[in-house]
């Protein structure tokens, strides 16, 4: 089902404009229970994190609180359209961080873009949450501004359009190289796009056990290389010595991989005919494609494609990281997202596609029936048992990698946690969207026969086509090397 | 029923801690439903905003939404406690804001108290926001930050620590005044304390035709008067030239009201008795008043006693405020709450308790009933006229004054939607509530009998007894000036 623009600014206007409600969580219709929410009873949880600043875990939302932020410089493909056009991107997001991992979102536009302003005024955010998601701010601004916050706070931070991406896009590769049989230290990579998603993808992919001298970045100059002149530090790492193709076409001559987080329509047929054998093509810019997943697949067999558009199979999506990551993240109290976290929401990702697909997903696909291979390299979006793995593999970096505050002991009771958190989560929003929807149209936005067709379609990455990308000291550290080169050695 | 440590403790930690719950508004639980919330829908209205920065109240929740911010230095009567002790009273402020108004909140705890930092940091979130409350924020620092805000930004910043007990103290004024037959112009009044609350309630009483020079006030120090030395420019306009009264026992000789803003237990019984005939006591300190009600009472059958708590007539809360100011002023789009808006609330709130009180009400309180005289000065905060009547006043003189961007032209209308509104938002409550307190306790926090015994009991005020007062530019503008005229006029 397409949507219209006129459907999309009814779903955003009407009843109540926007998209977020923030309720009690508590029992609170009557003065006594008032009394407890507020004075007199409040004091006593405000005296106890005064004596012991860690118990606002226990006592209030913060544990459970991410802020969603952003300047409004980078929104979706629309650029610097200002924080206010920004804030339904921003308030979609806590939408989607409650449907998918029960964390309650603030969403958080600036009224400044200079990075310096930024970082202070985030920092200065620190009491009131557990985690801070950056959101749409534009390259290369989001690298000093992640850069200087990660290493100043105590709570994780996590720029999605940088890592988001990459985590994904690092699980759909491993899993498409190991279909097609190939050896991750010996693929030739081509991206196209070197921005924030561009570079953070890369530097994952060496992580992967990809060569540094087998990558070859394209941005809108052409390929990344030294003699440019226009390489910032950022990219660096990636530029060649010279300019040893001069197109992507040239490049794309006996590539093994490409990865495109660009724009629309800039690989054609022949260009996927001249590469490697059993290629892999990954297709990312949204809403158009770098090429076609149809155009792709009709110019050879033996082709693995994956886009960001949820109508075609091997849908990268960045829903199926930053929702889980935090959850995970939050659950052990972290005091960051590190590269062995994100490896290890990469890794769970890339296992679960191997696992039998459950009725659950096969229902919500209108009964298409998925198994991993070429046209399933990673799960679907609404799968539930994407939070029951990624959660806890985090959780579990997190712990391996000492960033963990409160470590888990329990993983069987940890499981159950989640399940119940889920459930509960989405008893309560249902409940909340059935009184809502009976407001809205006085019946649900889409009528029940469309439900049942369309449940699991169209829900579109929107990162992967922005040209930002990441810092990141880029060196896997043991616990996660250890994983990677088990995963990498098993798709010999 | 009396609140025990652990009740409190047990209330915020148990489940889920803290007591906020962000969710979608709009029916998010299927593929197309979430491809409205974000992409591709989502892009939409980011282009409208975009084109018309307006546009972003008709597609986002800024419209509804209040931040709730505090640097920690002044929570309660807790003091500088720090951001993250503080964060329980601001959820709790969020839980009121959304029972009594359906105003949304984004509780934000700062982790800076330079007032420089703290005004950039607001500044920075305009964007984000409908409307700004300021909360437990120590003076003098309050009033520099206030002064700031309110003069460079577009939304309306209202501290209510400072305005709260001012607008809600006049209105109890204004009609035990009019009870005991005395005229404005002429009583003497001696207020205990010197802060926020204690300077913002004399600056409001001012308005309503109190002569400046028989005001005395009192703070730690004593009498406030210019040979101190230790004035600062916010209380100056308050002090006498010289000690004329050494001890607030002397002042209070023959004084027409006491206004207690300060601690408990400075009042005693022969200090009411040495006030003038038919006096006023608002011992306004919480938990603990300046002089207990039922003392008070016993020290003369003449006087008119209120004070900050529940489980005594005359409760002068905050709640009676803040909800509705923001409910009207979110309504017209006020770009300030400026004085005759605060007027205005002050006066509806006088104005209602002179109205018969409706079953509602006498049932919430147990079936006591309650007719306008000296133990019914003030509307009971649960009484849900107070959002029906101060809302539209204060919306209308937003739009009296210049400073409402979307005028109501539709009274008839509006009221209808307010009461819509409230029982909409109280019926998605309960539903949230009904389940969040299965999971809570597999029973309702208070039990079904308890409920009905309190349900209107232990609702207190918090910001009474804080020492911090208000800047204020004072001088009544013409529109409120009149309302004022009208209604001294008709106590005379």
């Amino acid at each position: 089902m397409a949507i219209s623009k006129e459907e999309a600014l009814k779903y955003h206007s009407k009843w109540k404009p926007g998209k977020l409600e923030v309720l009690s969580s508590k029992p609170c219709s009557i003065a006594d229970e008032l009394s407890l929410a507020y004075t007199p009873g409040v004091a006593e949880p405000c005296r106890v994190i005064h004596k012991n600043i860690d118990e606002v875990y226990n006592y209030t939302i913060k544990g459970n609180l991410v802020a969603v932020i952003s300047d409004g410089t980078a929104v979706l493909g629309l650029g610097d359209i200002g924080p206010e056009a920004g804030k339904p991107v921003m308030e979609g997001k806590g939408v989607l961080f409650k449907r998918f991992a029960d964390i309650d979102v603030f969403d958080i536009e600036l009224g400044t873009k200079v990075p310096r302003e930024v970082i202070k005024t985030v920092q200065y955010l620190e009491p009131t949450f557990g985690g801070i998601n950056l959101e749409d701010i534009k390259a290369p601004e989001c690298f000093e501004i992640e850069e200087e916050l990660i290493r100043t706070m105590e709570i994780p931070v996590f720029h999605d359009d940088q890592h988001g991406t990459a985590i994904i896009s690092s699980a759909a590769i491993m899993n498409a190289i190991e279909i097609v049989g190939k050896k991750m230290d010996q693929v030739k990579i081509v991206i196209s796009g070197a921005g924030a998603a561009g570079t953070a993808c890369a530097k994952m992919y060496l992580q992967l056990g990809v060569k540094r001298e087998n990558i070859y970045m394209f941005d809108i100059g052409g390929l990344l290389h030294k003699q440019r002149g226009d390489i910032d530090k950022y990219r660096e790492m990636f530029a060649r010595d010279y300019e040893e193709y001069h197109t992507l076409a040239e490049a794309l001559v006996g590539a093994d991989v490409f990865v495109g987080v660009s724009a629309g329509n800039l690989v054609s047929q022949d260009m996927v005919r001249s590469m490697a054998p059993k290629p892999v093509v990954f297709a990312m810019a949204n809403p158009d494609p770098e090429i076609k997943y149809e155009d792709a697949k009709a110019a050879r067999k033996d082709v693995i494609v994956a886009t960001g558009r949820s109508d075609y199979p091997n849908q990268v999506n960045n829903v199926l990281g930053f929702p889980f990551i935090f959850r995970g993240a939050l659950d052990v109290r972290a005091t960051k997202i590190n590269e062995e976290m994100k490896m290890a929401a990469s890794i769970a990702l890339a296992n679960l596609a191997k696992e039998k697909v459950i009725p659950f997903v096969i229902k919500a696909y209108g009964g298409k029936k998925f198994s991993f291979g070429p046209d399933y390299i990673i799960p679907k979006p609404f799968d539930p048992r994407v939070l029951y793995n990624v959660a806890p593999a985090v959780a579990k970096a997190a712990m391996d990698t000492g960033v963990a505050l409160k470590p888990i002991s329990d993983w069987d009771k940890y499981a159950k946690e989640l399940r119940e958190r889920l459930t509960f989560s989405r008893e309560i929003a249902e409940a909340v969207v059935d009184k809502f929807s009976m407001r809205f149209d006085k019946k649900p936005f889409f009528k029940k026969a469309e439900k049942k067709k369309t449940i699991a379609k169209k829900v579109t990455p929107k990162s992967v086509n922005k040209n930002i990308k990441k810092k990141n000291t880029a060196k896997p550290k043991k616990v996660v090397k250890r994983k990677v080169a088990r995963k990498v050695k098993s798709k010999k």
